[in-house]
């Protein structure tokens, strides 16, 4: 099978590869359309690993996709042969204790495309579980189903946020997934969401959202503006989205008492953490791994409108470019949110 | 001061009345502009009682008021003259059990505009407490600041709820209150609302609105609308804004396993209600009371644009025709949503 | 295999019947020790049916069982041969949305011993999935382990209510059930759980512990002890076990403001349900199927001291004399907690 | 009226003071009879200050006091003359937005006895809030009663862990205030719990309690017994009640995925906080400040037998040996949990 293979660190190759394509009872086979980049597949290419996740072995690159049902396992009934789908790249043990209470993105045995050594999506066919597959309605474009793997991100923030009606809520970070958030928080209930970055490029993108406010905090203080759009009182939701330690510096001036604090981002290094500023307004803090149950609300919510994910796809690319895709994904061009990988276009 | 008074059932008067005008420290007073018309000022004035609540001596109808501040009392320092605003029209003891733990809304000894023995606000001025009183930004027009308090309503409905976002809601029941709760349930994260009602007009009011599904209840089976809106699962949430017993007979096919279901309408007598049914899917059922803690997001959706409550004002009448404005009330017509008196062109 | 089989209504075998007991690869297989009988056991037996649910077929009866590994399937890592456990009768599809939020027990295509037409464990050997097959503490003896089923009960009813350590409970029947409840709200974090019925001799098994207040209700009125233990305002959590529809005539009066409700009896027709007054008080209502994720909690109470259920065990009898014990558990003694059989004797 | 008054930094007077003794219309007066010696009073003795709290000019300590009412304001109903009760020492602002929300510990404007610029409570007699004045039943002592106020810290802290009946906890720290979360948690609703310290005499007096499991950390790794305790799971709720920087060094080890993390203890600096590892397993993370709406479920407790507090009064001193108490609880005597002085003695 043809494949977009990370062979090692900064080595890339569009080659075959031996992959496993039986298609359990449980499992369906698709055709795979279209896999976005995601910053991890990127960090991977460039670091050849995160944390303690190395690439011993080449991998194939890839996890947020859609596609089209080929075949059907023998116990599958709730797809069939045709359907245009997506797929949520994580599959945990069934069995276990996490997955039982509903945490399944939190089982210590969970397996995640193009998290090593498990092989990722970027080649024309994969086999996967039917109830990690989800039918896509027909006006959910496949470029649209592809992004419901970085907005299942967002919403699994947004969830953990308990976000009441009409909350105010700040994003700390406008890259892809703090857009991704914003929108999954205002989507959810917020009235308004206040998101910072220094970039202004990436604040721009964020900003033709209506009910979003941008704050380039090389210009403003992002507290004063809270302050300003609160009466002083402070945001119900902080969500911190962009990874970097200064973003803690201060932090909870940000919530009003009572508010909580997301954590999505992920620093490298442990932050510091102001435990007695927290306490004083008695601050709830989540953290986020992933997502779980979320990827069936994330399509109805494309679907019904909600939430426009298009103009976040800043450029697709055929299938056999997909190492040009990878380098300029490592640019990081500010203006870039999502690019994506048409592999359907290869097999037609 | 002249007032809009119940006499005794079935009259009105518009007159003068002796109204306290005293301005505690705590309080504001405030010119009324606009008062909106609610089922219960109708339902006073018709049946000269709703439940225990008995109409024995005149009383001064209205509680869903706007209008700007002229006086403050000496401790006050969030508002000053000339404030827009709106009024919370239900004080509680703020010194009872009830109100510390943040549920003042069923302080056993809150007092309620227009419910007897308390007069309301259909006259040109009234004294508040200053907690109670809420100031509008620029872009939120009197009359929208006159349905604060049934979309408060809807809110505290949807807040009840805790909708996730995506969840797929039900309303059942199109009347004010069940249009009311369909927006704040979209604004406050749905994905998609089904409302049902027996009445086209209505429900056409309904439909007018992005991510709502109408369902003609003479024509379809709410149901089987339901299954084929969420492929078999059942709703997250069902909201019963009906008050009709009937809404009771089959209520929890509607709702997926876990979900919930939230009562708003207040049937006249006790319904029959299947415990089976609800526990075979493990239902929450919750219950709402007036609203508490929701004005200030009520206020933040109108003004962020998430919320547009201008379609369902009806008709504006002059507070000189108020007696006429009650009468059209009386009359309940399916394409009147809200009517609303202008109390301020009297005093202008 | 032998088995205690009920042929049809009123009519019990001890007797040999096929039962499967291929082992499969997520499977265990258990020696039966202990068997208790539940209610709806013996309903089955007098009435041949629940509800929907209808013995058409001879079946094996008993679900609250425990006993001891001999056989462990390929992939089963938790559990070995010798090792002491007890059994969740309830199996899910693993695979359902229900299941992966965490929600099994209301999946719909939930199977659960001696539930037609699912075979029960009244039977020497019985072979489980090893995710609902918990292994016992050294200190938890046979007996009290075929009792976490029925408190499993009490324990799902306790984290339904949400109980914030301190609340008053107050518990509608001293059946067995009730009295699961009880002990659960206790130990679940109630600082005193009144407990009502019309039996004397039922209160008084549940006022051997501390901490519980017993109401005689055919002397005294229930609301008057809930206002005196409340200084008038009322129940944290209420829980009606008796599924008696005169439960509800009045049930509101109980809770408190903002207070809960949780159902866990089942009345066979509606009952009827007073809206206003629920809505008055703000009432959230839970419901109840039987429990998820709560055994290892149930067996981590029991070998902690803080649950004590040895003292309702009141008569255990051999596995041949089975069909005896259910014609005592039929009458129905006020002093019968729970009777249970050891099926063990026979096949040592 | 005389008081133990802290004239600056490590000099206290027991000496004649002029402290205000109007009762309003919503207050009680108190004689009062038996107050504890708080870390923060002993803390203001030994370094004059906590954070940005500054002892600039003489204040009277103590905020842990029970007592007997003697004089009651014209709106109070619910005291009357004779009353034995203690004292919540923080006063919101009653009309603020927080405390509407019932969130009144955090409420920014909120008072608090012995923190600066507030004069606290070792003087005879007292003016308080009836409000904040809680009624003790019969059978708690005047000395348990000065012990509710530590007591509703631990509350407050098993409160926002939301505690699942029968969870696992663990608290780090057996100071008073570990204790009294440790015994909070256990009677709010854990099978059991592990507490954690490196002095053998304070892990002695809390592991004198059934049900808690005492790990000595110099000798034990407390992620060793969690595990062995858990089966390798993790702890369902982690309380940080120590307050040293050290303590978050690899403490997401402890708690399960999806746990809890709850932050009681305040260190002084900024912590080491280690973002990815939390979000590895989801973890929640509470902070708690003082508490909300408790008292009368920690009084519930002491009353019910739930929770036994006398074992932790160490010592009890006359209010003419004051100084001589502060000075012992200054030594901070590993034995000693909570000093406490009788002033009524004194007054008598």
């Amino acid at each position: 099978m043809r494949a977009l293979v990370l062979e090692r660190q900064r080595e890339l190759s569009l080659r075959d590869i031996d992959l496993t394509q039986d298609v359990g009872p449980d499992d369906v086979k698709i055709k795979v359309h279209t896999v976005g980049i995601c910053g991890s597949d990127v960090h991977y290419y460039t670091h050849g690993r995160i944390g303690p996740f190395i690439v011993d072995e080449p991998m194939v690159l890839g996890h947020e996709a859609s596609g089209t049902v080929v075949e059907v396992g023998a116990n599958v009934t709730g797809l069939k042969v045709g359907d245009r789908v997506c797929m949520e790249p994580g599959i945990p043990d069934m069995n276990s204790r996490a997955t039982k209470l509903g945490l399944y993105n939190v089982d210590p045995s969970v397996t995640f495309w193009a998290t090593p050594p498990i092989h990722g999506c970027l080649t024309p066919y994969v086999v996967h579980p039917a109830a990690f597959t989800f039918k896509l309605p027909d006006n959910v474009s496949f470029a649209e189903a592809a992004m419901v793997e970085p907005f299942a991100v967002g919403l699994q923030a947004a969830s953990k946020a308990r976000i009441a009606p009409g909350d105010l809520a700040v994003v700390i970070g406008a890259g892809p997934i703090g857009i991704m958030v914003t929108l999954a928080a205002l989507a959810g209930g917020c009235s308004r969401v206040i998101i910072a970055d220094l970039q202004p490029a990436k604040l721009a993108i964020a900003a033709q959202y209506p009910g979003i406010i941008s704050v380039d905090i090389a210009k403003q203080k992002l507290a004063d503006v809270v302050a300003a759009e609160s009466d002083g009182w402070g945001a119900d939701v902080v969500f911190e989205a962009s990874g970097s330690p200064k973003a803690f510096d201060g932090i909870f001036a940000l919530p009003r008492p009572g508010g909580c604090l997301v954590l999505v981002g992920m620093p490298v290094e442990p932050v510091a953490f102001d435990v007695v500023s927290a306490a004083a307004k008695e601050i709830r803090i989540e953290t986020v791994f992933r997502y779980a149950n979320v990827y069936d609300r994330a399509i109805a919510m494309i679907a019904s409108g909600k939430v426009n994910l298009k103009p976040l796809v800043s450029e697709t690319f055929p299938f056999e470019e997909s190492i040009a895709a990878f380098e300029r994904a490592a640019e990081g061009l500010p203006n870039d949110v999502k690019l994506q990988i048409r592999v359907d276009d290869e097999v037609a």
